[in-house]
């Protein structure tokens, strides 16, 4: 469908200011032609247009690391540190889940996710074949995993891989090539040599990325140099696992050395700053990182330690750690966070070109609002939309070239049906948290 | 006038669950009664019904420490230093403001503030008797003050401290006791001596509060120990400044000592997170103080070094920053940062009785609309409201009993009005502004 975007200011990269009523020519999921301000605008064989009204056009967000199934689990569980969260909390109630109720619970994230401006997940969880659906259902692009845990491969770790497998060979590729697929060990601490071993040979052979977790917190990186006398980022390197492309949530507690492997094997650092605050893992130290040549997503984590998906303010609160954490209020500008966000700098992964409005990129393209009385005034449009913007300020959403929201409603499923679903879900795990409760008190 | 609010499920206090379905009678900007589920609902004599439809009510945030008419320089320099930020933007700027600027950026900060669920603020700035325009236009509550900068008393000081006694007898106890007045040294490095010992006596004879910047960075301790052997704190307490009732914005570099001496005083420390993180002054040791016995309030700074004035994320960002900072996922629950938002510990200040939905208490409410997939699931609507809710929720806001804010609509000033003026008002400072950045590049 040849789509035109009608005078808007355009944002087509963070290097230059907004064309000014700029127009955009959209064909076949990709950007054919971006028109300057007064630039004759096509008329033949356009099926559809849309009209700016002086909004802001810029890239959609790519939320880099998710887990959409765990929004089930928002407000689950609060003001713990990882381990507890997950061992005495999150853990056990996912022993319950069935496929059904992470089909809904994705089906909520990925409302959320594209009334945020979110038109990328980069999503690792279990049941993924109901995410996958979900995700298709919803119109978003995805690059999905089955997270792995297996401490041997005669250990569970054959059963594993094989899930881990299966989705790749089900969904890669999928829904017109939105949906990719990756292979994910859970986390080096949860995963043996040879499960990681195993897992590097079976990405090169798909030829599909790894999505990892990667020192995320002190504690991890402790226990790995104790059993491997190894970071857990030179543990997986000497393994073998970083001659894929791999991407690797967290990388908080990372040295020197670290940096410097991160750097050498074009690792994607995913940053969590919200997850990471909540859980008191640490700050990464992104504005070091990106200094020292690695490159760095953006991410939310799962609603469960967040516990909202939106990307606006993951920017602001990226921002605000680096500047506060490196006493330096230069660090991580808003140009370098808004990078961040909708990846402008990464290459690959089987996300196909992103994050730019430049002629055959993506057509993943949202529309922001600035008429709210928080964007008055406007001395710079990129520092409203990282410091003053809300989610809520979005008001159109197009991915692949397809609408998938147009003034706060998503088109593709039916929010109604999605909460009404979920409510009830969650009457059963307020009923397991309720008991958790009463035996803890 | 009579008015009932039936069927909203009520946050009397952070220590309760929310009473399910009940209702309220206020009269005369008080809360009258507060009923339980299914008590019997008088009738008689109410002239207003407000029906809850399952929203949340809870008391209006207070946002501790604003400058209002600096709305004007949201966006206006970014990602600097606080001295750069002051020394070279801001206070060259703010020479150009004439008194009509600041009516209309205050009158945004209103709309902004309201809307964001916001029903009292404590202001200091300058031309403000302009701001207090805009507050009584506007509806919100307000403790208001002239920023008193002076050397000393004889160069500058008399002045200055005539204007802000001229506020505080123009404005105290104005718009129906809506508004009242401080007096305002605006920080023991811009102040000398002479001229906090004369506010110190002022503000005795007065009787009203005292608000001023304290410890906000560094680098103002450091000199202050140069200069007068004290820290800032230690230096004001010597002056006798402490004897009156403070609010003391940041207090973020303070030692054991310091917090000692703001317990013992009954100081109300105001924490600024994001202002703090964003300036890279450093994070407040709220938990320390609290635990400390040290009264905090929360507040989100002027919207030049924020950019926003909600008060919601503020919550969130100060729970994240005490969380990471302190290593501990505890630090700061939920509960903790609610209090600080809508001063429930708080106490006088000229404010009156806020902070919970009890007989007695100021009819300052707000409803928190639920119905967003942000809010689902919901196990505790106090750790949705903190860690996923958004400004965006509140959809209807009473201040002293009147209704300010219905729907997302402002009623008390016109939005449009406003917006367009500070456009206007804003091509001014967009020209300073670039012919500073030209200079600069």
């Amino acid at each position: 469908m040849k789509t035109l975007l009608r005078n808007f200011d355009i944002l087509t990269t963070s290097k230059s200011s907004p064309i000014k009523g700029g127009s955009l020519l959209v064909n076949g999921g990709r950007i054919v032609e971006v028109l300057e301000t007064r630039s004759p605008v096509p008329e033949e064989g356009i099926e559809r247009v849309i009209e700016g009204r002086g909004r802001l056009l810029i890239p959609g967000f790519v939320n880099s690391h998710t887990h959409l199934g765990m929004t089930l689990f928002r407000g689950f569980a609060e003001d713990l540190n990882l381990e507890d969260w997950l061992e005495k909390w999150i853990w056990p109630a996912e022993e319950n889940l069935t496929p059904e109720e992470v089909y809904w619970g994705s089906a909520l994230a990925a409302v959320e996710s594209i009334k945020a401006g979110v038109t990328t997940v980069a999503d690792m969880y279990f049941h993924m074949d109901q995410t996958a659906q979900a995700l298709e259902d919803s119109g978003l692009r995805a690059l999905i995993s089955y997270g792995i845990i297996a401490p041997e491969m005669s250990s569970g770790g054959e059963e594993e891989v094989k899930t881990g497998l299966a989705l790749v060979d089900d969904w890669d590729g999928a829904a017109e090539g939105r949906i990719n697929a990756a292979l994910s060990p859970h986390a080096p601490y949860t995963c043996g040599d040879d499960v990681l071993t195993e897992l590097s040979k079976a990405a090169e052979e798909k030829g599909v990325p790894i999505h990892t977790h990667l020192s995320e917190t002190r504690d991890e990186v402790d226990r790995s140099v104790e059993n491997f006398g190894l970071s857990p980022v030179a543990r997986v390197e000497k393994l073998g696992l970083l001659e894929n492309e791999v991407m690797a949530a967290h990388c908080v507690h990372v040295d020197e050395k670290d940096i410097e492997i991160l750097a050498d094997y074009r690792v994607l650092s995913l940053h969590n700053p919200t997850s990471n605050a909540k859980l008191a893992s640490g700050i990464a130290p992104v504005a070091k990182m990106s200094t020292e040549g690695v490159d760095v997503g953006l991410a939310t984590d799962g609603a469960a330690s967040n516990n909202d998906l939106g990307m606006i303010k993951e920017m602001k609160l990226a921002a605000m750690l680096s500047k506060v954490s490196n006493g330096d209020p230069e660090s991580l500008p808003v140009e370098a966070v808004y990078r961040m966000a909708v990846a402008e700098d990464v290459d690959g992964f089987g996300l196909g070109k992103l994050g730019k409005i430049e002629e055959g990129f993506k057509a993943d393209l949202i529309a922001v609002d600035r008429n709210s009385s928080r964007w008055i005034p406007e001395y710079d449009p990129l520092s409203n939309l990282v410091y003053s913007g809300k989610s809520a300020d979005v008001d159109m959403v197009m991915i692949d070239g397809k609408v998938v929201m147009e003034e706060g409603k998503v088109t593709t499923i039916d929010e109604a049906e999605v909460i009404e679903k979920v409510r009830e879900i969650a009457t059963k795990y307020g009923r397991i948290r309720q008991s958790k409760l009463s035996n803890t008190t």
